[in-house]
């Protein structure tokens, strides 16, 4: 078949905000070089999509509705969490992916993900030496937790950071204005199972000496209780009330997360939730302050309302520059965010090499945050602060942000053989 | 002392994103009738502040900082929960408010809060004839619960209903682009004790048939936990996914809520929380789907960076109202809103007597609540859709919403006698 070959795209794991607007990226570069790029697939509900010939025709979604895809808060086209394990402990799921790409001539491979993606990515990209088929695998990075090496911060995360931010000063102020005679501690949970990136930029939303958040918890601190608790005390009475951010990943010295729920995802991780409950148990029980608890939970994740501009742009240069190594004939390769040497922020999208960004996870350093484990230092606001840098509002409709449904129209299948991902 | 009179005036309550709003309104109007009104007073924590003659003279603020109100959300100048007991049950606190607006020469008294609020004004109105003190007291409407009679809505509710709202589009298109493989049931919780209108607010977010909110909980219908359950099973069937948004005041037909944490705050009222954990516990026991859940608490009504600037204009006019009918010398009265009779809708201020405002709940029209219990209706949606109308985004910098922070500076005390309010 002399036809151009076409790509498939897949967006994998925890959706963000900004995940649509990196596959606009994709969309619209590949779009721009139809001479050399057929169509785009999109595999429905991620890789799954892939394995089982469900593959989306993105070419049949008008310039406005992938442009609209800019605005729309989480996956498109369907994620999932489905982990490809080596191709010596599961060759059917790589023989039967070649299968679908050689019937629908896809030789580009773009995965927008996290670490486990970078790693199935990186698996991926293996095959076209291994099983002779020709494909190139370009990673695009994604994921709010901020734990991608090799590149300065990770699409998605600027605007959960922003988020954060903005909740924490704004519950803040709410609990300052009732202290007096009601709540005094308030305790807001967030996400961040092993790195505390997004308990951090809560602390941005300080800007003077007693400002909140008074205390943030890290998956990378121990948690001892009576540390905490006596923080706490202290915060009340030196400013009226105390407001907590804390990393759902929070965990004692052991590794026990203060709050498991028992059940496990598909990648093995414990399910967690229901921390900022047990914190506040703590301070009633031991304290006996009053006090109030909330958990943002996919609130934060999917709030493309109060996007990062920053993040919105960086999330759709990658998906373009996905693209674009992709026709200079890269392979194994991600597109990262490199941070200029200026005092004034600046970026630009450099290359990080698969091989050394699947599977390694990066944790705040120790020198973000302070000393006594309890907040974040010069070092980390200035890293942080560019990240939730500009607003980029969608548009609206009757009071609602007019985000986009696509028609997700199926690809014919071409193949007899079905085959279901369990 | 032929000094014009001062005005005093109090937020009360639970804050909201516009309460200051209001505040602005008050104080702008006041300030351009220097001629009739001297000082605008604010009482430190509410009425509290009045009781212990703490009081903040905002004449000290800049007109720049008073314009700021209007984008900054919770209480400027603290608030409180203290109600005032009859008139018969605690002379000692009407005798010291008397004692204390005798001394500051206030004659005006804006009273800013909710039901409770309501009440306590009414009992201030009254002074005048039962202590032969001249005072005018007004009601300024305010509370998110948005349960007020004699008004089509109550400025704060506005914006949470917007906040609500989008949350759970946002989180919706989160848990719809990952059900395949990942979270079937997410659910919201809200506030609102008494009165389901948050949680109606939350309806606007589904556009079509199978749009989320699939499942609403309103406290005014008794929760049935197998209904629950059979129409929870019965949306992810459907739809692959169900979302529940949930009142915090869901209660069982005997009136038991469904998570009371047992404590209770000042007016006697079960402080409430820890309701979705709940409900994702009978959904795992019962079900076994995968769950999410997220609470909204301070976040929802402290949320200006969307606030509705529906909401955030009438918090004003409310506001300035109070004064022009204060000027008018009128007492024991509201401004309210009051809807236009047209299609298109329109609204203006109107006045209601404080006697048929206290100690009224409003609670939903069970036409508003679909005959099944888990929605909103047609009728629901004409009268909130237009509340949620228009952004009023607060100005920035470097990615964060500036909100005021005001001088606050403390009247000098004039009486030797101290207050303690316990």
């Amino acid at each position: 078949m002399a036809a151009k070959p076409n790509a498939f795209y897949a967006q994998s794991g925890g959706v963000t905000s900004v995940i649509n607007a990196s596959a606009c990226g994709v969309i619209e570069a590949a779009r721009e070089h139809r001479d050399r790029i057929g169509k785009v697939f999109a595999g429905r509900n991620g890789i799954i999509g892939a394995l089982e010939e469900d593959l989306i025709d993105t070419s049949r979604e008008s310039k406005t509705a992938i442009r609209a895809l800019m605005e729309t808060p989480s996956g498109a086209f369907g994620s999932c969490r489905h982990k490809l394990k080596s191709l010596e402990d599961n060759r059917a799921e790589y023989e039967r992916l070649i299968e679908v790409f050689r019937a629908h001539n896809i030789q580009y491979f773009f995965y927008n993900g996290g670490g486990d993606s970078a790693d199935t990515c990186l698996k991926v990209s293996q095959l076209s030496e291994s099983l002779g088929y020709p494909l190139q695998a370009i990673h695009v990075p994604k994921t709010i937790d901020n734990d991608l090496p090799l590149t300065d911060n990770c699409p998605g995360f600027g605007s959960v950071a922003k988020y954060v931010a903005i909740s924490t000063r704004e519950a803040a102020l709410d609990v300052a204005s009732m202290c007096a005679t009601s709540t005094k501690v308030f305790i807001l949970e967030v996400m961040g199972r092993h790195a505390g990136w997004i308990a951090a930029a809560a602390g941005l939303a300080a800007e003077q000496e007693g400002d909140a958040p008074h205390i943030i918890l890290f998956p990378e601190i121990a948690f001892d209780q009576k540390k905490f608790l006596a923080r706490v005390q202290r915060c009340v009475k030196r400013y009226g009330y105390c407001v907590v951010v804390a990393s759902e990943g929070t965990q004692t010295a052991d590794g026990t997360f203060l709050s498991d729920a028992g059940t496990r995802d598909a990648f093995g991780h414990a399910q967690l939730g229901g921390l900022a409950p047990a914190l506040a148990g703590m301070v009633k029980d031991e304290l006996g302050y009053k006090y109030h608890w909330a958990v943002a939970d996919y609130l934060q994740r999917s709030a493309r309302h109060i996007a990062s501009k920053t993040d919105v742009e960086q999330a759709y240069a990658v998906g373009r520059a996905a693209v674009e190594y992709a026709l200079a004939g890269k392979n194994a390769v991600m597109p990262a965010i490199v941070r200029g040497k200026g005092k004034r922020y600046s970026w630009r999208v450099g290359e990080a090499p698969l091989a050394k960004v699947a599977n390694v996870e990066k944790m705040m350093p120790r020198n973000f945050i302070t000393r006594d484990g309890f907040g974040i230092t010069e070092a980390a606001r200035d890293y942080l602060a560019p990240l939730i840098v500009g607003e980029a509002y969608p548009s609206y409709r009757a009071g609602l942000p007019r985000y986009v449904r696509l028609k997700n129209e199926s690809v014919p299948r071409r193949l007899k053989k079905r085959f279901r991902v369990t």
